[in-house]
């Protein structure tokens, strides 16, 4: 892309209104734009990272076999009234009523829709088990929307829903989720713990989040460092073995790790003194198994090996798709702006004319450009007639991890500068050298 | 993916409260689930060919030079009261009135959203021209849903808005989407005529709406029949050159085509008798030109050259994306379902086992997938333990392009039979030459 011809309203004043670097940094950037308290509007930037999320969040889904599909925003009162959770669920559901009068509601969560595709679609165990997922926006309607896309009211959220005809299988759901969601992270260049946690208006007795460790965080949460330390790597999942995954579930979870809901003081201090962690963190994904909360009062039965109709055994599964963009920023920025992780960057590369209108620099410039299009590798072209320090703020602000600097003076010697990001440190290189370096840096992401 | 391992809920029964084809097939071949009165939850078979077109669409809209973003589905009252708008829309906006009391609403469109960005960030005429765009929810208040998506309240819609300093730069925007729409429906398989349109409640003066001939569709329309014989093929379109593109545009919109709205009588009469053709359509896009109607109320101004503020001249740019999965299935389907053209398969090819527990047969269709899985085709593989007139109704029913029948007389001889959904034709082949000409057909599309 090149910047005269993209849409990229960077901000040189901070925002008053934003009281956290992420948000600030967003604002900053041209990533988002507030529309009414709560609600965002993703501009091109911020478009493009949060695709870029929900599309490892949807693939690493997959691997582990859960089946995407898409389902509504607005739903019926009726079904919500079935699981008893319309009364319940309080102020922050945005309930709407149509033009004939009935009751609906911009779905905040989805356990009672799934379950009722469900219980018409499927009724004997051979079916089972199914797990089904869509990212979809929801909306929450807080009191008190603030911190950006961390608590807004419209959110993009990946929730998935497990069905299985005992315990034991939906506890292997229930891993299948933890060891997907600890891969998910992974790839996302985040460290993300999972804590037990209260089920809360959802359900169920089996629950854990899923922590960033952030400064910002709004939870404040305790571990055992070794939690933090362990890495899923490129080991191999086979997803359907019960007992690896329950393995490395309890590699996972064995180590102290709480927020300040379910701390226990006692247990804690049985944590060797120099591996206690106090620390603050970002929810990013919370994972429930609840059994037959919702089946049995909707009647979600299967007809069972030996012929009787028992109520399916649920999980329910989400991952904060926009919040992590947030949550990304708080644990890769410095004073300059964002750092994006290759994953996610919105653009892998940034080119940096310092002559534009210079026929050797546009020249060269215009042939990396074309080689890291045919590379493969996203790029962005800074090619408005400004000066070389306005162009480098502005890469630094919006993150690219690697920036191409393109000058007479170097061009003169056969070379360009190639810079990380997150380093600050700088090589000199041919213009090819540098499009194969860029290349095989993204081919490994 | 394997059928067993799917959510696939076909239903055997055709359902009464169906009153066209497309709706009838997309219930039966478990696409979508009625939730409410005209909202649908996207089961995995309809969630993937809905993606396929979002992405064809999104692509053609690049390469148009449009820039992706995302606006929100909630919107403030307050920009409608702006332009005019909040109090016209009548019953079919969905208003919601959120815990503060403040009005909101469920976009049923994006002008006002996209006009107040827009003048926030953009001062000066050098930072034009700029078309922005998204794909996101839309929810229209019908009073009376029907044809399932074709008419929904809840649908996906692609819709792009255009800034330009003049209107000579403003018609080569609407040329660009003119082009690209063509493009666009060409890849999915679709014929979409350009017909001359009433602007309607967006306002302006210069509108197309693209419609796709079909017997089920809602308008009458006219044309003459030299329109529909045009097709861009593999040519290449330079989306800056100007007359290049104002040439195609008189091309397509030369010829006598209008909808039942804009129809005159006397024109169509010159049109020759050989090739007036009177049919009936469905609309998948809808594109206006309309200058300064909300830029000048809204006052979202540039500075022109002169140093004078001028309201930019605008227009917007419509695609219903799933309204376009109901479109397609009108345009592609026989008495056994539904035939997909390739771009848009949710498989490209479903391998049926004839004996399921045959060893030969079980590795053979192991092989095959896995074959298929490398070369990059999508497959469905249905592995149940059912009749071969189950499994093949099925195949037909959801209307994958390719199918490969594999049986134990037939892997004798060393062959499997690949079937074309379209024809009915069959070959026999080895399985190896099998997957290489599949693998060849999904290369072209």
């Amino acid at each position: 892309m090149r910047l005269t011809r993209y849409f990229l309203p960077v901000l040189k004043e901070t925002p008053a209104e934003a009281q956290i670097v992420s948000h600030r940094l967003m604002l900053r950037a041209g990533m988002i734009r507030q529309s009414s308290a709560g609600i965002y509007s993703w501009l091109p930037l911020g478009f493009k990272v949060l695709r870029r999320i929900e599309q490892i969040v949807h693939e690493e889904q997959q691997k582990a076999g859960h089946i995407p599909m898409l389902m509504p925003t607005i739903q019926s009162a009726d079904l919500w009234r079935e699981s008893g959770r319309y009364d319940a669920y309080g102020p922050e559901m945005l309930r709407i009523r149509d033009r004939h009068d009935r009751d609906m509601l911009f779905g905040p969560t989805n356990e009672e829709l799934i379950t009722d595709i469900f219980r018409t679609a499927v009724s004997s165990y051979r079916e089972l088990p199914k797990t089904l997922y869509h990212v979809q926006w929801k909306f929450r309607d807080e009191i008190r929307p603030r911190f950006g896309v961390m608590r807004g009211r419209e959110f993009l959220m990946k929730d998935g829903y497990s069905f299985d005809l005992d315990r034991d299988s939906a506890i292997h759901a229930f891993n299948r989720h933890v060891v997907s969601y600890l891969r998910t992270f992974e790839r996302l260049g985040l460290k993300a713990v999972p804590m037990r946690a209260d089920a809360g208006p959802i359900g169920g007795d089996y629950s854990y989040e899923f922590l960033v460790l952030a400064e910002t965080g709004e939870s404040e949460v305790f571990l055992d460092r070794s939690v933090a330390d362990l890495a899923l790597g490129d080991r191999t999942v086979d997803f359907d073995d019960t007992a690896a995954l329950q393995g490395l579930v309890d590699q996972w979870t064995a180590p102290y790790a709480r927020t300040d809901e379910t701390h226990d003081a006692a247990l804690f201090d049985a944590v060797p003194e120099d591996r206690k962690v106090t620390a603050r963190g970002i929810e990013v994904g919370h994972i429930f198994y609840f059994g037959t909360k919702y089946s049995a009062p909707m009647n979600a039965v299967v007809t069972n090996a030996e012929g009787v109709q028992v109520p399916v055994e649920m999980g329910s599964y989400g991952i904060g798709v926009s919040r992590l963009v947030g949550a990304l920023i708080e644990a890769n920025h410095d004073d300059k702006g964002i750092i994006w992780p290759e994953s996610v960057a919105p653009f892998g590369v940034g080119i940096v004319n310092l002559k534009q209108g210079d026929a050797a620099a546009d020249a060269a410039c215009e042939d990396l450009y074309a080689g890291l299009a045919k590379a493969g590798v996203e790029t962005l072209y800074d090619d408005r007639d400004e000066r070389a320090g306005a162009k480098f703020a502005t890469m630094d602000l919006i993150g690219c991890p690697w920036r191409i600097t393109v000058g007479p003076r170097g061009l003169a010697k056969g070379v360009v500068e190639l810079t990380s990001r997150r380093t600050g440190e700088s090589v000199e290189l041919s213009p090819e050298d540098a499009i194969s370096r860029v290349a095989e840096i993204f081919a490994a992401v």
